[in-house]
């Protein structure tokens, strides 16, 4: 049967479904006109409830791509996805609950450190993690690590453990936005990935039906980082707060450098152990410097403390007193976890092997590629390629010297940790990240901008 | 299970699959850059095979609408789809084999008139055509209507009564273009439908997998037309020559107007019986007009002519004289139909209900909206809204006044034709069509331009 290009009009009346109207949204946004609130309710529950199909999704999904949507359809946007599932119910809990979320590194571990350093004042933290795709696991998979630790909690424990200790951090166990999870599915395999207002809704919507009152953004940009330019990084926060200005939630974006993986240490365990020490005070630089300028916006949002510098100064002196891995080994205690790992982090698991990779010269190190680092470690054991995947908690690799040190030939630059035998693939991966050169390099930037 | 942006790129590598070189191929397309043959042939070989699956499709042609395609990726697309299927070899027909193609329009005939006329003067037309989903059926629906006409042949009555007669139609049998019937279906469907290169490499390939040499296409525009401006049906006649010239096929657009119903009759009974008063010399003038131009372009690529102005003269002199009518009637011969049909037209299939429609006032007909008319076709039986649909051949439209004629208060403008009891829905659709008004309007054009 030959369809003539003129009757598509007519052809076009001849149903009454939900993938009929869709036709007029994905044409509507084609055109570069604003969707009202009840068309992206229509589109977003429709999709979740299956009445409208993926290929017309991913036609719209393009469409926005190239015509974008603005603020307020990128707030009703988020508000369909929230509703789209269940919303945590956290009012039971006093004060201001306060989230955070990054947009995801290499050897990001920040959300182990700020957790309990924002308890240690008395913010209430009510974190849901996920568990991780990728390079290494997700924190509650580096939770894990710790002997016993459990990441499943009663929804009256994890209300009654942020009411009395301020702080639990749970996987997500709850139908949460499925509405992201279904479209996230489909942008991926359909180069849809990379649009702000897309990327802006996924991560606010999973924020807001967590129940978060106010949301501190950590904003990755660099070569371990999906926004690979401040520019992108600094659009992609301005929406993100924009929609937290639309729909009551106090957001702060911090825009964070990822082109060298964060700290020394990428994979589970091991990412426990440099928590400790920058829990401690011992921690590297960069990952002091990110982990407390996150923790200080989310003690400022909760009230604790009037502004940015006078939080920062306080939780400095937490974590100088010792009260702040006092609060990490409780978080350890109250969720069944061995407290002896934390005082004593060889007892964490560790691998049978570590090869130290050397310096092939004499120099500085200039750049270290993070998404190679995060590929060798992904092929050491310590991360998921598919769901099914097991992750060994032992794997990783530990970052020996950073961007801007000075190396000597044949010094240890990195040392990978495997229970494997065969680790070529992963020792080329990371050789390839490390670049020596004569030159010491500026120094880097830790924080590159913040947008409230 | 959460997934960080950043993984994308690593899970990318998960997996060998078909779908995952497709997003490469989306990306590309997405960022603007020009695709290889090598890759267009990927797309739609494993499109076809259902190795791509449509949701990466719908993104892609929506891609494609943002950031078209250049003369070479159009070719080959177009090849692409004609490969995907059978191709009819037409090599034991002598001579240079032409077709000819309508973007579709309302009341268009063109092809009942055009391919006696063409065969009279010895250019071969061994016609494929289809049924129609729409207002009215396609030319083989129509051509059912004469009583025993026979729309299907085999391979070699086919070749043969072209070489014979110079003229054959026959529906589609073969499985022409199977991935342009996929990719049509999708975009019907996810608002792709208007992208000039894709409905070029669709209306081509159908036309060589079919076999033609030498191709002339009538893109219509108007009112009753896919295209509403002459400046999109330049660009897409521009590209369907362009593809014509890649892939050496003769390849000639005339550009025609369709803003009112072609001639005085719309439906499929009704549509023989004005096709025969054309062939008779008795054809309304715009009707006359664009089927002469069509054919007279036919002849001159088939070499029986030397110029435009030359067959014109000579195919209106071959209507006159008769032989155009006779040969007509001899289609109808060899295709087993009965041709007293065509000397006593009134015996073709007639309705029940012939309701005449009259002016509300004085004036003139400013306008008639061809769409609108077809509307009321499909509502009195005279087309399908679905597959499944039967049509009635004896339900239609007569235009009894065209634009620019004068009309009294009461006069008939137009006439329904029907076997259905209840017609009030396709009366308000005719009547909405017709605009009178008081000043005589500009001669229309029939012909705005010629693409070669």
């Amino acid at each position: 049967m030959h369809i003539d290009f003129y009757m598509k009009k007519l052809l076009k009346d001849n149903g009454e479904g939900k993938s009929v109207r869709m036709i007029d949204m994905i044409q509507k946004k084609k055109n570069g006109e604003v969707l009202t609130r009840e068309e992206i309710n229509f589109i977003v529950a429709n999709y979740t409830k299956e009445e409208i199909p993926d290929y017309q999704m991913s036609a719209f999904l393009m469409a926005v791509y190239f015509k974008d949507m603005n603020r307020q359809e990128t707030a009703d946007l988020t508000m369909a996805m929230v509703n789209s599932g269940d919303r945590i119910d956290l009012s039971a809990i006093h004060g201001i609950k306060v989230d955070k979320h990054s947009t995801g590194g290499v050897g990001d571990k920040i959300s182990l450190i700020v957790v309990p350093l924002a308890a240690s004042v008395g913010i209430p933290v009510a974190k849901m993690s996920g568990r991780g795709l990728g390079h290494t696991g997700g924190t509650i998979d580096k939770l894990e690590s710790i002997e016993n630790f459990k990441t499943e909690l009663t929804s009256s424990e994890f209300i009654s453990n942020v009411n009395r200790y301020k702080m639990a951090i749970v996987g997500q166990s709850a139908n949460l936005t499925p509405a992201d999870k279904k479209l996230y599915a489909l942008r991926d395999v359909t180069s849809t990935v990379d649009s702000i207002p897309l990327i802006a809704s996924s991560i606010m919507s999973k924020k807001i039906a967590s129940g978060a009152d106010a949301i501190v953004l950590d904003v990755k940009v660099g070569s371990g980082a999906f926004m690979k330019s401040i520019g992108e990084a600094r659009a992609l926060a301005d929406t993100m707060v924009d929609i937290g200005r639309s729909l009551n939630r106090k957001t702060i974006a911090v825009i964070s450098n990822m082109n060298q993986p964060l700290g020394h240490e990428v994979g589970n365990a091991n990412e426990i152990r440099e928590a400790i020490e920058v829990l401690r005070g011992k921690g590297a630089n960069d990952e002091t410097t990110v982990a407390l300028t996150i923790a200080s916006y989310m003690t400022v949002l909760g009230g604790a403390f009037p502004d940015f510098d006078t939080a920062y100064q306080a939780l400095e002196q937490i974590i100088q007193s010792g009260k702040a891995i006092d609060k990490f080994k409780e978080l350890v205690s109250i969720q069944g976890g061995n407290p002896e790992m934390i005082d004593n982090p060889d007892k964490l698991p560790q691998a049978k092997h570590h090869i130290a990779l050397k310096a092939s010269q004499d120099g500085y190190i200039e750049s270290i590629h993070a998404e190679q680092i995060g590929v060798a470690a992904m092929l050491l054991g310590a991360g998921r390629k598919t769901k099914g995947d097991i992750i060994d908690f032992s794997a990783g690799v530990t970052i020996a010297k950073k961007v801007g040190d000075r190396v000597g030939m044949n010094d240890t630059i990195c040392i990978l940790h495997t229970n494997q035998a065969s680790h070529d693939e992963a020792k080329a991966a990371a050789l390839k990240a490390f670049k020596i050169g004569p030159n010491k390099p500026e120094q880097m930037t830790y924080i590159y901008d913040v947008v409230q």
